[in-house]
């Protein structure tokens, strides 16, 4: 996966979000609505039986509103990006490209939601009022520290996981590699000694996942802009920075450096030097994460250090740190357990799936993204690709289960086999083109004619048309090549009929 | 139209709400969202360039995000359907409905909001923190008094349009009617004795309509539960009342009743009884709106008052005052010129547009939904039918032009022509479907064999997927009669190649 081939030029980053509509985000029935029977079901009078249901039961708003699949993204705007406190519309191109990721990646249905306040305490009482109309909130773009007070408030008030992105999801995705850089390097994370430099939303997160994940206190140390964070310091300190004071002499990111096997940057291109590096342990774990710039190049490191693991947020260089990796199969795995909250096990086992993805040899979708050089767990593939089609049926049993375990999912998931298998299908982009021509048949019993029929695609397509009893599925093509194609995919040679057209065209060309 | 053939039981509408999937509404990106190349124009790096525009212009807003084609469907739940307050989040299944009703009659995006408080000062709050995330809000099944504060406060806050559809809606339908019953009985608005039964929300805002449309306020009597409300009168006011406390002498509806015009019920059934409608003056208007059981029987009436001219709120009378006549289009044409609000000349243009349409002759969808016995214009036909696909394009451009020309519009339209085009495009529904298959054949070029190829429908979707040049279009059908019903539905003969299959196969049944 490569960005290199051609850059995105401003003029066609606006084209892309006004033409041929603006923005990026539409709505759909999930129901029919062809009929004056159908809206009689979709409302009135039939709206009144769920209605009543849940007012009996709210647990019932589950099982008859779209709730459980339902995430919404919302910020007001005071960090955006890199780009700082711009306003909270002006984060909305962000926050429908958040909403539109869940859907690509999770088949999560997300809204965005846009808060015009930068006082946390407003922000608080406005999303706690209307948070519950959700299944889940991915908060994003906020800035610190009024991140962690807005977070944690929200958790306490309502019960649905309340998620900030900027904060868990780098420090999952980056914990996934730091796993498997331990991994490589026969290190124990117990005896990792870590330095983060960073001290905002994203890099205080990433040090209290790696301390849940056992990384020693005493091993850690939290720079930001004025050097260590120490025991006893008082300058420029909150209290989500002195809960991680260090027992330690060192007062600058270089002297803290000396002899670290691992270095985690959430701050600014340019903060480590060539001596820096020089002086970490053998081999060492440099995830240099600022955007666009990162903290010091993977080509400046490889020439001096050839024995480092290195990851950046960048998706030029081998091992991305992408959130898109994290916030979507965390939020389907909490959703699908109805979980009440997104905890540090769900986080670890979400980390610890990416990781032990990344070890798998990859799939032929993922070596096509690298333009065919399949790629190999190893120092330079330490975290899987984006475009790894087993995520979706991979990462969320994994939370899901750890939600389970850990006692905040109401709705236990019996058959995980099922489970999985149903998640693998989410993705399959035919299941919605297959509704779409019931919807445009208008009605069971028709026959759809699959031309290009020995193609993988088309049979897939074909398949699940007939098997969802939508009418009969014809595939056009040579019956020998169409069957081997059909074996090839999984389908049952004979559950098709196959026709080789002889199309008698009395006008063709 | 007939609901007559079988009830919606509860049994099959929490089916309905259920399976296969929860709830009815779902999410979609409207970009292409396959390639990292998508991904970099959707979110990082590419969102950043309209993050700017917005920041420096703010109503770009319109231009690179979904805001402009945004509703948000909001209520507290204080006034559920006819079932009362049962909370915020029992009123998710009617939000969601009246969210995929706005997009299933004007292609309108929407999603519901439900709100957590019975406080009416703390909905404001809320809503007006989060409101401009949207185009326009529509207001819902909000308790009266609270709803005329409500909707006055963030109308005052908020410079998107904010509609409380359960006062305006109803006003608009039933006003639309009122005028086409005028023009059947050859009477002058300006002389029409009005009384209106039920002083609640709808009730007010009815009144406050017809007045606005030049009803006197010396012609027209307010009644409640205790009477006419009348100048003087102080038991049970409250300021909305006693804005149209009459100058009378009567004190019951009875009384009022007596030589009237027209009523306008929107009270509780039996309220009104035969000796009333006898006392009513030549050719009644009866608008008895109370649901589900109207306040008295078509069939009572028509016993007594043949020269009656009677509507309902049901889907199995003459007549229905039926919201989805009124909010889909509004919001369609405020949305269209980005108004700031929705104003008295929008409401009014919207009924008179609506009453328009009623009297013209009806296509053949309508003679469809009425089982073949195509509607005239005349006592039995006064309000149109909710399956007119004439709506879309009718109505919208009437309360767009009422927005331009009250100066509450952003966008004035300068090709209306161009405008009405599109909006009948919009409810096409083999756009959608030709979009998906396009997906799924990735790419152009490919030829979809469209089976049934002749019936007007196919041969509409055959068509429209050559002309967007997505590939070759074959229709499978005899020559000769898919040719004619080409002609039928105005698609050239020759445009698309026509094939007698004669598929040979090797496995039918």
């Amino acid at each position: 996966m490569s960005d290199r081939t051609s850059p995105v030029d401003d003029d066609e980053a606006l084209a892309f979000h006004k033409e041929p509509t603006p923005g990026k985000l539409g709505m759909s029935a999930t129901k029919p609505m062809a009929t004056q029977r159908d809206l009689s079901l979709a409302y009135s009078p039939g709206v009144a039986a769920p209605v009543k249901a849940i007012a009996e039961d709210p647990e019932k708003v589950y099982d008859y509103t779209s709730k459980g699949n339902m995430v919404a993204v919302i910020s007001n705007g005071t960090a955006i990006l890199g780009l700082g406190d711009l306003g909270a519309m002006a984060s909305k191109p962000v926050m429908e490209g958040k909403a539109v990721l869940f859907k690509r990646f999770a088949d999560i249905d997300a809204v965005d939601i846009e808060v015009e306040t930068s006082d946390p305490d407003e922000f608080v009482d406005c999303v706690a009022r209307f948070g519950h109309t959700f299944g889940g909130i991915n908060l994003e773009d906020i800035k610190g520290p009024d991140c962690f007070m807005i977070e944690q408030r929200l958790r306490e008030k309502l019960d649905i996981p309340v998620f900030h992105d900027d904060q868990h999801g780098t420090a999952i995705i980056s914990a996934a590699g730091i796993i498997n850089a331990c991994h490589l390097t026969g290190r124990d994370i117990a005896d990792l000694k870590v330095v983060v430099n960073g001290a905002g939303a994203a890099g205080i997160a990433v040090l209290e996942l790696l301390k849940a994940m056992g990384v020693s206190a005493k091993n850690a140390i939290l720079c930001d802009s004025r050097g260590t964070i120490y025991q006893g310091r008082e300058d420029g300190m909150n209290q989500w920075k002195a809960a991680h004071a260090a027992p330690t002499d060192a007062r600058t990111l270089a002297e803290a450096l000396d002899g670290a096997d691992c270095f985690l940057g959430l701050s600014v291109a340019g903060a480590v030097d060539e001596a820096m590096v020089r002086s970490m342990a053998a081999e060492p774990i440099i995830f240099a994460m600022a955007n666009p710039d990162p903290e010091i190049r993977p080509e400046a490191v490889r020439k001096i250090r050839r024995d480092a693991i290195m990851a950046t947020g960048r998706s030029d260089y081998p091992n991305q740190v992408n959130n898109v990796l994290g916030f979507p199969y965390i939020f389907r795995g909490a959703l699908d357990v109805r979980a009440r909250t997104i905890n540090e096990e769900m986080k670890i086992a979400a980390a610890n799936a990416l990781a032990e993805l990344a070890r798998q040899d990859v799939p032929d979708e993922v070596a096509a993204a690298y333009h065919g050089q399949r790629p190999f767990f190893g120092k330079d593939y330490i975290i899987p690709s984006p475009f790894d089609p087993r995520l979706i049926s991979f990462v969320p049993p994994r939370v899901a289960k750890a939600a389970v375990d850990s006692g905040v999912a109401r709705k236990p998931i019996s058959d995980m086999g099922g489970y999985k298998a149903g998640l693998a299908r989410r993705l399959d982009p035919t299941a919605a083109l297959l509704q779409r021509i019931h919807g445009a048949v208008e009605g069971k019993g028709k026959r759809i004619v699959f031309a290009e029929g020995e193609e993988p695609s088309v049979i897939r397509a074909a398949y699940a048309f007939q098997s969802q009893d939508l009418g009969e599925a014809i595939l056009v093509g040579r019956e020998e090549q169409t069957k081997a194609n059909m074996r090839l995919v999984g389908v049952p040679e004979d559950s098709i009929r196959i026709v080789n057209a002889r199309l008698s065209s009395r006008n063709a060309h």
